[in-house]
Order: structure tokens, then C-alpha cells, then sequence
């Protein structure tokens, strides 16, 4: 059944290390999907990108996302996400990718990091979450 | 850069134990994206489902999903495959839902079949391929 909040199972799976794969609309109509680091932030999401990236600029033009997270010790269970955009900004972006990369790599500092980008923080507001569980 | 086909290493993805997270449209314009299990056929992918969930009735109405299959190795590395479905039958899907079942839990037999659901086949043929890999 889905919900509209996210719960605290939920909460679980986007505070962990696992991976979230977040799907945008195309211009064209088609569906563009890739796996990017996540973090929650109560009630929302938070992602990281940097600007001339595909999915903040789909994100943007379409004011939504789908944002889906399998727990990687048992990628039977996921919980699957779809929200609006409500922030979108480059205050706090370098620290929050820092922040990324503490938690996914346990480095103080984003290693990939190239002097000509732009991050951008992400934050989704869920509108609709599913969740399900399944054990080998 | 995207490509049209599948190339040696997305073949690879594809057939190892990694799971698939396929992206469809809901009626609403929104996305819906689940993990699944997934297989390849030369140059096509094939998935299997069963009659009444929602993400083969997305793929039936519009003709296109995204097909998103990082390896579970390591989640740096991924293949988002666009596609349009090319086949769509009950023939031949329950040996299927058994192969996949072999592939990624090495049981004989499908163990979570439920006696009234009908098994679904699903071709997609690829139309843009997009990889990426990074070392930690």
C-alpha cells in the first residue's frame, strides 16, 4: 500500500550505506535512471549533482524525481520514492558531497571532486512511497 | 556516450547475479521504478512478471522502460539501458521465472509462485545505453 511520508524503515534504508537510483524524465518522454549517493533529512530526501549533470536538469524541467533504494544486504527490499523538488541549491552543496563522502567512502573529502564544477543539493518531498520486503 | 546496442561488459551486468531496477510511466506522468531480476538474449534483455503488477502494464501501454543494472560489486559501475518492449508473452514464462530463480538464488524451481498468478515474459531491445564506471 502507498504511503505518502516516508517511515522510520524507510528512514533506515536512506541513512545507510546503500545506493539510490534516481529516475527523471527525458525532453523526449523517455525515462533517464542512474545510481547516486542519498541521504534523508527527516522528512525528505537529500541528493547531491553538479550542475551540466542529466538528472538535476530533468529534475528541474519537470519539478519531479523517483528516487529508489534497495537495501544492498538484501536487494529484496527497497523502498521507492516519488516526490517533487522543493530546494535546489548551491549553498551548503561542497559540504554536503563531503558530508556523501564520509558516509559511502569514510573520506573527509569528496575525492572526485573537479575544480571547474558546480555541485547542486537536491532536496525531494515525497508525494508517494512504496515499500516492500521479501527474504531469500 | 550512449550507444544503440549492448556491448561485451552491459552483457556482463547483465548476466551476472546483479539486480535490475526497470523504470516505466505511470498513467499520471509520474515514474515508477522497482528492482527485478533480469536476463540477456543476445541483443535484447529479458524480464519476467506476472499479470496485474504495475510495472508490465507500464511497459504494455507506453512500449518503453528503463533498465538500470549497477554492479553489485561495486555500485560505481552501471548500465541505463532505454528501450522499447519487442515481446510480451506467457510462453515459455514460468521455465523462465525457473531460470532466473537458478540464476540468482541457484533453486531449481521459482519458490515464491503463487497458484493463481500468470507469468509474464518481457522482451526490451535497447535503444540508448548509457554506462559508467569509477573506482573507489
Amino acid at each position: 500500500m502507498a504511503r505518502t511520508t516516508l517511515d522510520d524503515r524507510d528512514r533506515e534504508l536512506l541513512q545507510g550505506t546503500n545506493f539510490c537510483h534516481v529516475a527523471t524524465l527525458r525532453e523526449d518522454g523517455t525515462i533517464h535512471n542512474v545510481p547516486v549517493w542519498v541521504d534523508v533529512d527527516g522528512d525528505t530526501v537529500l541528493l547531491n549533482s553538479a550542475e551540466g549533470r542529466a538528472w538535476p536538469a530533468n529534475a528541474r524541467r519537470t519539478g519531479k524525481a523517483t528516487l529508489t533504494v534497495a537495501n544492498m544486504e538484501n536487494p529484496y527490499e527497497y523502498v521507492s520514492i516519488t516526490g517533487h523538488i522543493t530546494g535546489d541549491t548551491h549553498d551548503g552543496a561542497d559540504e554536503h558531497i563531503d558530508a556523501l563522502a564520509k558516509k559511502y567512502l569514510g573520506k573527509d573529502e569528496y575525492p572526485w571532486r573537479s575544480p571547474e564544477e558546480q555541485r547542486i543539493k537536491v532536496r525531494i518531498t515525497p508525494e508517494k512511497v512504496d515499500s516492500a520486503g521479501l527474504d531469500e
